[in-house]
């Protein structure tokens, strides 16, 4: 298995939600984040606000997926999180070892 | 060693930290976090409110642990965590390459 | 490629931050967190403010970096953090497999 983490433009978490939902996925972990990519000293635009020096504001989502569709997650989360403007969002892929769905106790990928 | 990431219903984790700190692990990082796991068109009870559509409110928590107790610390977050209803959490498990302890500059297990 | 965690204390963010950018990081992702570390009985200071029993305020930074930068790095981040007092925080290193940037769709090292 593998835990892809994505973190994205705030206004694109619907759109990458439903684009999961749809591929099939079983469940995703969101958080509130923010950061900045390659122009730190450039202006980013959120919510009609610019953002010069200071961290821009992020969704942070985590999906554990098995390995035989990580490579097509990555590409549903890339398309409906992709708008073409900067500051657009990195992805990237940490293998797992173990995966358990606490209520009932099953591991692997039966407990995604 | 290993990274174990649980999410869990917020109001286990005083359960969850009592269970971990009993077993003896020396830290662990808390974040806010939402998510739905395999019921997305379901509902999911929350502090008395059902949460249809929406992500539902999770804590997320990290604990960075030697190998040799991995198995025993995710037994430990499952048990704690377990009330038996569906969104009880999920846990995964990440290989660690290195861990340091910013204080003292130790590096691996013993930064622990 | 490598990902760099590290949990620090909120008011050494911008030093972190700032020997990341001159050593010239193309990006970093930050989460407001809470924990605790081996001190868990005594009390740790934050903003004039003594927490005994609960976690203590702390800001968790991501970074994606190239192998051949992950020791440098993780050097940077360690010393930029450092106080001296407890609770200066703990630094952590998994293995990433592929890292992708939205807006282009470039994978692997040239997406960092
Ligand atoms: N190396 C990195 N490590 C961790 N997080 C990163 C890294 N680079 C970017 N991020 C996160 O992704 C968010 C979006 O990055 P961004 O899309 O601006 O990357 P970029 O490489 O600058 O691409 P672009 O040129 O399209 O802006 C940042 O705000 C940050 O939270
Ligand atoms: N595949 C996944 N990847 C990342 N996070 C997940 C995943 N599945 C679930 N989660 C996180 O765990 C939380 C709890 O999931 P949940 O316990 O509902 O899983 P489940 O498989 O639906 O189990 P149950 O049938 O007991 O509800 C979710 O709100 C989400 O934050
Ligand atoms: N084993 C761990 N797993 C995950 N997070 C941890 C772990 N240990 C510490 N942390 C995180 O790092 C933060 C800072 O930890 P801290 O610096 O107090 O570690 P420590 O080992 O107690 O070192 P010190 O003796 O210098 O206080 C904690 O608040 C917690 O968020
Ligand atoms: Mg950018
Ligand atoms: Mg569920
Ligand atoms: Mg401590």
């Amino acid at each position: 298995m593998k835990l892809v983490t994505a973190v994205i433009k705030p206004h694109r978490l619907d759109e990458v939600r439903a684009a999961l939902e749809t591929f099939g996925v079983s469940g995703m972990t969101v958080t509130e984040a923010s950061g900045y990519g390659r122009q730190k000293g450039h202006t980013e635009v959120y919510r009609g606000a610019e953002y010069e020096v200071d961290l821009v504001p992020k969704v942070r989502v985590e999906i554990v997926v098995d390995d035989a569709d990580v490579d097509d997650i990555v590409d549903v989360v890339v398309k409906s999180a992709h708008t073409g403007k900067i500051g657009d969002g990195k992805v990237w892929v940490v293998p797992v070892e173990t995966v358990v769905r606490v209520r009932t106790g099953e591991h692997g990928p039966e407990a995604l």
